[in-house]
C-alpha cells in the first residue's frame, strides 16, 4: 500500500455539525470552539453558513461568529453558501472560500433545493464568478455521492455530471460526500474516481458520515488512491436528518488518531483536538461521538 | 486493490462477549443468541469459556449451554479452555474446536497468567495434544498483539514468537488480536507478516477490539493481505477491561455490512443478524453497540 505522507483535515464540526442541534449554540461557543480547533493544529475550518435563519436558525449567527473569530495566520475559514444572497451576506464576513454544492441524484436535488442538478449549477455559477472576481476560493461538494435516502444507490456517472458541471463553472475544489454514510470502500472509489475525470487529486476531497460506522475505512479506501484532503467532525458533531438517531460525521479524533499510527502527518495534536471535542461536547450535554476520544478520555480518567 | 472473494467471520459474542456483563446471562439465553446467529448465517460460533467459575462465573453455566445447543450440520461450536483441568471438562461437551491462547507481550503475560509467554505455551502444549488425539482442532489466540496495557506498543517480534510456538506445540490455526484495540492498518499488517512467517494464510484469522474506532479499517488492511478469517461479536458485545466504558469486539453487524458493500460473500444475513443482535440487546437492556445495526433498526422504526 502507498499512501499519502501528509493528510489535510478540514473540520466541518461548527458548521455541519452544530447546524443539527435543535438548540442553537450561542456565537461565544462555536467562536471558541473554532479557536480550540485552530490550536489544536487544524488549518480549515468550516465556520457557519449564509443561508436564510428561517430555515436553519442555527447558523443565524453567522455573521457574529465571523467577526468574533481570531484568525490565525495560515487558516482558511470556509462559510457554505447556498446562493447569491448568501454570498453577499457572507462576503462582508471575509471568507477565505465559500462552499456550494449539487447533489449526485436527481431525486435528491428535487426533493431538496426543487430543481435538477443542471439547474441547480446553473444557479450557482453566477456566485462561483462573484467568488473567485473577488478572490475568495470556490470549494464544491457534492452531496448523496454513492446513496440517496429517495433513490437509493447512486451510480458513479450521477457524481461525474456534477463534478463536470462544477468545473465548467469554475468550481475550483471537489469535495464527494457520502451525506448518509451508506458507503462502503470500493463504491466510494468508483465515486472519487468519476470526480477525479473533472479535478484532480490535489483538488478532490472526501467527506464521509460514520452512519454505518463505515467512516474510516472508506477514508483508507480513498487514502489508497491517493486523496489527501478529508471533512470530519470534531467529536463526530452532526447528526444525520434522514436516519434519527444516527452518528453524523466521522470524528476528527477518530481519522487523526488513525493517520497517526500510520505515520501519516495531519499537523494535529490529538490531544488538544480530544480538548476540543470535550469542551463542546461538555457545552451540549453528551458524551463525545468518537470511539478514540471516548477511549482516550477513559484513559486519562482512570 | 485485490481482496478475498470469501470471508468466514467466527461470532465470539456468546463467549467474548458476554463474559464482560458484570450479571451473568442465563443459558437459555444464551442458547438462543446461538441459534440465532447459526440461523443467521454464522458457521462458527465460540460459544463458552471452561474455566474457573471462581474467576468468570459469567460463563459457569458452559456445560449446561453446550449442551443445549441444537447443534446446525455445517456450523463448528468453539469453546476456550485455558487449561488440562478445562480441556477436560470441556470434553464431555463434544466442541470441534478448542481455543488456547498465549500474550505477545511479556508484561501481559506476567501480570494475567503470571508466566512468561514461553511458559504459557508449555503449559498448554498437553492440552493441544489430548485436543489433537481427540479429533478436536485446536485455535490458538494472540493476544495483545500490537498493544499491551501494560508495556504499550507491542512490535511485531512478539507476534512472531507466540506464533512460532503455538505452531511447534500444534496448534492448527493462529487467531491476531488487537485486545486493546489500539491498533492500526500498518501496525495490524506488520503483526499479520510477522504471523505469516509461521502460518499459513488459510490458518490465520484476525481479531479487532473497536476501542479507537479502527475495527474495520484494520479488517481492511489485513483482507488486502488475503486474510479471509476474521472473529466479530454480535451487537458489538463486551468491553475492554483496560478502558472502562470503552467499545469491546468489533460488531459482526459493522464487517457484515463493509463486506456485502464490497461484494465479498459471508453467508450471513444482515437482517436475521440485526435481529439476533436485538434479541441479546433487548435481554441486556441496551441498545446494540453497533453503528450499521443502529442506523438500519432506525430505518426500520421509520
Amino acid at each position: 500500500m502507498k499512501f499519502p505522507s501528509k493528510v489535510k483535515l478540514v473540520d466541518v464540526g461548527p458548521r455541519d455539525g452544530l447546524q443539527n442541534e435543535k438548540e442553537p449554540v450561542p456565537a461565544a461557543v462555536k467562536i471558541e470552539l473554532v479557536h480550540r480547533l485552530q490550536d489544536a493544529g487544524l488549518t480549515e475550518i468550516e465556520v457557519t453558513s449564509f443561508v436564510s435563519p428561517k430555515w436553519v436558525p442555527q447558523m443565524a449567527d453567522n455573521a457574529e461568529v465571523m467577526a468574533g473569530i481570531r484568525r490565525k495566520p495560515g487558516v482558511r475559514y470556509s462559510v457554505l453558501t447556498p446562493n447569491m444572497k448568501g454570498f453577499e451576506a457572507a462576503v462582508a464576513s471575509k471568507p477565505d472560500e465559500i462552499v456550494v454544492f449539487g447533489a449526485a441524484s436527481e431525486a435528491f436535488s428535487q426533493r431538496n433545493i426543487n430543481c435538477s442538478i443542471a439547474e441547480s449549477m446553473e444557479r450557482f455559477a453566477p456566485v462561483v464568478q462573484a467568488a473567485r472576481a473577488q478572490g475568495i476560493f470556490v470549494r464544491g461538494a457534492i452531496s448523496v455521492a454513492v446513496g440517496c435516502p429517495y433513490q437509493g444507490e447512486v451510480d458513479p456517472q450521477g457524481v461525474e455530471l456534477v463534478a463536470r458541471l462544477m468545473k465548467e463553472i469554475g468550481v475550483q475544489h471537489c469535495g464527494v460526500a457520502d451525506t448518509i454514510g451508506v458507503g462502503t470502500p470500493r463504491k466510494v472509489q468508483a465515486a472519487m474516481e468519476a470526480a477525479l475525470r473533472h479535478y484532480a487529486i490535489d483538488d478532490l476531497s472526501g467527506h464521509f458520515h460514520d452512519t454505518y460506522g463505515q467512516a474510516l475505512v472508506n477514508t483508507m479506501a480513498c487514502l489508497e488512491l491517493g486523496i489527501w484532503q478529508y471533512d470530519s467532525s470534531v467529536a463526530g458533531l452532526g447528526g444525520c436528518p434522514y436516519a434519527k438517531g444516527a452518528t453524523g460525521n466521522v470524528a476528527t479524533e477518530d481519522v487523526v488518531y488513525m493517520l497517526r499510527g500510520m505515520e501519516i502527518d495531519t499537523g494535529i495534536d490529538l490531544d488538544k483536538l480530544i480538548d476540543a471535542g470535550k469542551y463542546i461536547s461538555d457545552y451540549l450535554g453528551r458524551k463525545p461521538n468518537s470511539r478514540a476520544a471516548t477511549a482516550i478520555l477513559n484513559k486519562r480518567a482512570g
